[in-house]
């Protein structure tokens, strides 16, 4: 009765698979609305990604039942476009393509944008509740405070995953996971590690200088996460004790040492490059090799909220 | 903004809800026989705790649609009793209270009930398919080979949960968790163990004398688990690494040492006392305090399967 080795059982999953079940959802809120809402682009760089970003968000508005403009200034006109278009009132929601100006410039634009039609969800007040765990804007708990696109794509992701627990209760849905969060930018990898500590989980976040543990304590205790510097901690000590692991480092230099991995660990990649060797299917239980296309659908799900609350 | 301290959060789930669910499959699957299914349970003693379990299969059996017989016998009769009951058209299923003798005569008659009516998964056939990974009895994958009830209720329990990961493929869904289960007796513990190895998890399975690892290898290579003696090994190097501990452990003197457990870990009790300490709940994300209202409802489920398949 010797049982032969079979290949490893890692399932790998595709972004486009797990976008159809949020398309389903955003088209079905799109058909309740009196007219498809309308999100504009603002365009005011030559830069190549920045034109096919702008290409692909006006291709899934259309095939999702929204409406997309995109409209195209110079780099001076930029702000006072933005105005026109926050009292526009046949305006829904706003995105505008950085890097723009490439240093700070570009952050004040960002607060220039009406918070009403933010559905990139990097106004100040967001960005404020999500570090804060603070989850609605107002105290009837009728407007949703959004988040940001690519961290709350990671989260849909985690949700279509099963690693998010719906027997527990709702902000605690990731009690008993530790998570590795390899980048820490301040527009994905810290509010990522912010976002999945307020839901319960233990979180290492770890970039090229340390490791630092988001966490709401034994029990959850704490009602919003709080940050520990790991002193002397590498991602040495944090894979193996990870079952989730989430990498988004630039460039192709960069590789995880999936040797390191727990047994059975969903590895997620949201870096343009592919930060997990082949190898990673030996390990994991689940892999997620890109996740722009969920990205793109919760952006429609952020105008769709806006819409909705006007 | 300093966040006072909550009280923990540990959803305790009592078994009476686990158990509903189940009651509902079954009690749909009874409506679409021609007649109720009749279990016969055999009380060949006067040990108090068989006749209160007794009473109580009696009582479930009746509350879900089922019918119940006991047929109280001398340790003389038992063996004939069985056989008659074996060959008789009207019983579906066959219990029988233990011990009666006390020693491997149980175990014999245990062999003699016949498997078609074996409710309680103790048929050698059963024993052996499930320490194989060997699903169903036919070829044809159409008699499911029974499962034995206490085992069998744990793994509902971890499906009622959501420790059972539906995206992975069946037979799976347990990849990427490590469990403790405390408890290696031949009825229950030993049998759990296999069980969820073969589902994907990595066990370790503690009792008085050492630890073993039940796993099927890096990757769920091996199609079914394998044991591993892991030398040197106690319950302190286990605990930490688990997100599901299971503890089975008879008698009201043992606990388990519930400061090693991994922050946010699924906690069951199978013990007929109290295993864990009120204390669990400071750790724990789930707490299952005892699990006797599912086993009897998985072997309604089992007489249903035998009931159907006849």
């Amino acid at each position: 009765m010797a049982s032969a080795p079979e290949p490893s059982h890692c399932k790998v999953i595709l972004a486009g698979n797990i976008a159809k079940s949020l398309q389903n959802e955003v088209q079905e809120g799109v058909k309740k609305l009196e007219r498809a809402p309308l999100l504009v682009g603002f365009l005011a760089t030559d830069d190549a990604a920045s034109r096919v970003y702008a290409d692909w968000t006006g291709k899934t508005c259309r095939d999702n039942g929204f409406d997309f403009e995109l409209r195209e200034v110079t780099k001076d006109d930029i702000e006072e476009g933005i105005m026109s278009a926050n009292t526009d009132d046949k305006v829904d929601g706003i995105i505008v393509y950085y890097p723009i100006h490439g240093n700070r410039q570009d952050q004040y634009l960002q607060q220039i944008v009406d918070i009403g039609k933010d559905v990139e969800g990097l106004s100040h007040k967001y960005i404020f509740n999500m570090y804060q765990n603070i989850r609605f804007l107002d105290d009837a708990k009728q407007r949703k405070s959004i988040l940001p696109c690519t961290p709350l794509a990671v989260i849909k992701i985690l949700e279509y995953l099963h690693v998010y627990n719906p027997i527990l209760p709702y902000g605690n849905r990731l009690h008993g996971h530790t998570v590795t969060i390899i980048n820490r930018s301040e527009v994905v990898g810290r509010p990522l590690a912010a976002l999945l500590a307020n839901d319960g989980a233990n979180v290492y976040s770890v970039d090229i200088d340390n490791v630092e543990q988001f966490h709401r304590g034994e029990g959850l205790r704490k009602r919003r996460h709080t940050v520990d510097e790991k002193g002397g901690w590498t991602i040495e000590h944090c894979l193996p004790l990870s079952d989730v692991v989430i990498s988004g480092v630039p460039g192709d230099k960069y590789k995880v040492p999936v040797k390191l991995l727990r047994n059975g660990a969903v590895c997620i990649n949201f870096s343009s490059e592919k930060n997990f060797t082949p190898e990673v299917k030996e390990k994991a239980s689940i892999y997620v090799p890109a996740i722009g296309k969920v990205t793109i659908i919760v952006l429609l799900r952020n105008l769709l909220v806006s819409a909705c609350t006007k």
